[in-house]
């Protein structure tokens, strides 16, 4: 089995509020539209994700920069933020060995380790360059635009480092850019420094597949085709408009459905594996930057996707999830077959809390937790529906991103509204320019400073 | 400064349907009534979690023990999962230096890395057994009730190792569990494992300034008592019945107040500091489990906490909560000063994207976009809290700490809902265990099995 989504439990008499059999029709016919309405925009080109076969030759070029230094380097270090960071940050979990940057050099088999970026807080940087081995490093700078200001402000410390420890940029860094536009495209030019393109048509969190996510997985030894091979399958079984045989359809209209009918508009996303643990950030950027904005009619939309991961948020979340407002609905994620399994040893046959526990394993518990919780949420009513992949490997993972992927755009279209843009950030991007003096932005508005902020201040102190 | 809260933009003008000023005395009154709700269960013995001083001789023990086995152990593996484990998690973030399990010894000064296995995947257990040499490891069980099935299956693996290795468990085994009662209890007795006690008043979510969060810490060389001594400043503060002087009442009260009389019940905890990112889901527990259950009408209420990271989520999630549905409030937390900033270097002077950041800090870059990013939030009307700490050490930790637990407590009466329970995990717990064959849940009706979901299932296969 490769792939199979559970909706049942999205459904009367499953739950309440779930959908109805006479519902299947309507929705069939609101998902025609849906689809007939990205195939229509698909047409102008703008779906840059889906065209992986275009991304051929620069998964070649990854390639052979991965040949050519080999043995190189010790430490991958990825600058990125958002949509340049989550999805390598989710195929590091995924398909590196646990505890990765934890583990020596043999116990890596001579592969590099990874670290991300992901924030501007001097604190990290400085710890993370403190125990990497500058000569033996190479940071991997991820922009498409070239003008993010907090990669460009790591860049800057970092390149100052290289320099100042008499190392060759072109040898201790890598682009990730924009085939012509930006800083960063001109910087490689005039350095030499290599780079590697995001195809215009391809936004920040549909990157993945992109040189933004495979070029940092690839430096760490992960199957970069079999990740965009699994990808392409999963995109060739969601491109119909049968709602009852396309999958990311099915996700899709499930939940909007929930939301616009049940108000069922908290979409948690709960892996039952700590390989796809990561996927769930990954999912909440694409699902909240995509459909959480103005729609059609100028009202405020979208859903909240929520990270969750499982047995863990057993003991966390699930307590709201069952007795809170009934206005979530819960997707549980699990992997058909554990390969390396672990058996839960016949010991302390005397203590009753212990003893039924001998003779299980791990992964056959963690399962029974899953379809416990999903057993138990149903019968307080509350709608959930069961993902399931095939094995958490590069292959099924790049199909499960993709699936996730074609929903989000599909849910686009049942919003009405555009899941490319992301048109709220820009206000507190231009305040946060203008008081850092970028020319540009002087301009705008200013942005309160500690102190000042307006009106009527109305502060406790402590200590 | 020790510790900051500003509301300003929780309040009118400077966002709608804030907090006007002619609310403030019925907010006051509001409070006084939760607070006396409060107190008068207090007066039970319930709220453990605040009797620090009571708790003085068990971190007497705990320093005892860390002292006599210091330099034994490379590794404290904690076994744990819910509040035996976020905890942990959020004092390791805070309070040791960055990548501290990627470090090598010298790069610990020769203190221990700790893993956290929250979970029971199969894969994540071996791998960290992988990495850690057993006779110079310590695992660290941590169950309240000595009866968490995910930890004692977790246990038991690890108790198999050390036999088949031929080590002594006294020596590589420390319990945290009830002090009287539990199956762990009873195998410490029997094997004369070092135990620490769980006061009985002391729940899961408020257990981090127990043992539950202090021996690993302490382990690691984190001063447990400057993180206690800061929580009882904190605690000390915010057991008044006044509104206007109760940071803990303040952010409760205007939390419960946005939920029910704005609908804005999603609660985003948003930290700006790679050291305090780990306090949005130890928060995440601590809010939803405390507060997401039935009232006392018979209502299913309670606000949804949502983990977020600044800067890193402005990439994310802040598209949704500056153009969604208005639904939510922001919780900013920032650290007042970096102890350890970077200035970003004067480089690239002909780059515009790039020029305007040289000269800045990283620090400050981060704290700008902080600001600007709530600037940007009130704009769009929507509402936020700014939390700030002096710093992000052991002390401030620990007074953050209290700081969102009291705050939880008096939610709780605002809500009224009984803070300290979790009865809906109860019925996936115990179809779990009667799946497990435990053999006190024989008579609970059956979970359902893969394949077998009823009724009608309807599945999607793709590949």
């Amino acid at each position: 089995m490769a792939f199979t989504l559970d909706v049942t439990s999205m459904t009367e008499p499953a739950v309440p509020a779930g959908v109805r059999d006479d519902d299947w029709p309507s929705l069939a016919e609101r998902f025609r539209a849906a689809h007939a309405a990205v195939t229509a925009v698909a047409a102008t080109g703008v779906y840059g994700y889906r065209e992986l076969e275009a991304q051929a030759a620069e998964r070649a070029k990854i390639a052979a920069f991965v040949a050519e230094t080999d043995g190189q380097y010790d430490d991958v270090v990825v600058l990125g933020i958002g949509g340049s960071s989550l999805g390598a940050i989710a195929l590091r979990s995924a398909l590196l060995p646990t505890a990765w940057n934890a583990r020596t050099a043999a116990e890596r088999d001579g592969r590099p380790r990874l670290h991300v970026l992901d924030n501007v807080d001097p604190r990290t940087i400085t710890g993370v360059l403190s125990i990497v081995a500058l000569p033996r490093t190479i940071f991997v700078v991820i922009s498409k635009s070239g003008g993010t200001i907090e990669t460009l402000a790591q860049y800057l410390v970092v390149r100052d480092r290289l320099s100042r420890e008499g190392l060759d940029a072109a040898q201790h860094l890598a682009f990730v850019t924009d085939p012509v536009k930006g800083a960063l495209r001109a910087i490689a030019a005039r350095d030499g420094i290599p780079v590697f393109d995001v195809p215009p048509n391809v936004g920040g969190r549909f990157s993945v597949l992109s040189p933004v996510g495979t070029l940092p997985a690839a430096l760490c030894g992960i199957d970069i085709d079999a990740l965009c091979t699994g990808a392409a399958v999963m995109r060739d079984a969601t491109m119909g408009s049968d709602l009852a045989h396309n999958a990311a359809g099915l996700f899709a209209t499930l939940q909007w459905r929930a939301h616009e009918q049940a108000g069922q508009g908290q979409h948690v996303m709960m892996p039952y594996s700590d390989a796809l643990r990561d996927i769930a950030p990954w999912f909440v950027q694409l699902w909240a930057e995509s459909l959480g904005k103005v729609d059609a009619d100028g009202l405020h939309v979208g859903p909240t996707p929520i990270a969750s991961v499982g047995a863990t948020d057993q003991h966390s979340q699930v307590q709201l999830f069952m007795e809170g407002p009934a206005d979530k609905t819960v997707t549980f994620l699990r992997v058909d077959a554990s390969a390396d399994d672990v058996e839960i040893p016949r010991l302390e046959a005397g203590e009753k809390a212990l003893a039924f526990l001998g003779g299980h394993t791990l992964g056959e518990l963690l399962d029974i937790e899953c379809r416990a919780t999903a057993s138990a949420l149903a019968r307080a009513g509350r709608p959930s529906m069961m993902m399931t992949v095939g094995a958490s490997d590069a292959w099924h993972l790049g199909g499960l991103m993709m699936w996730l992927m074609q929903a989000t755009t599909l849910a686009g279209a049942l919003y009405r509204v555009n899941p490319l843009d992301q048109p709220g950030v820009e206000l507190g991007k231009r305040l946060a320019n203008k008081e850092l003096g970028h020319p540009d932005y002087a301009g705008e508005a200013e942005a309160p400073r500690a102190g000042q902020v307006p009106p009527t201040p109305r502060r406790l102190r402590v200590g």
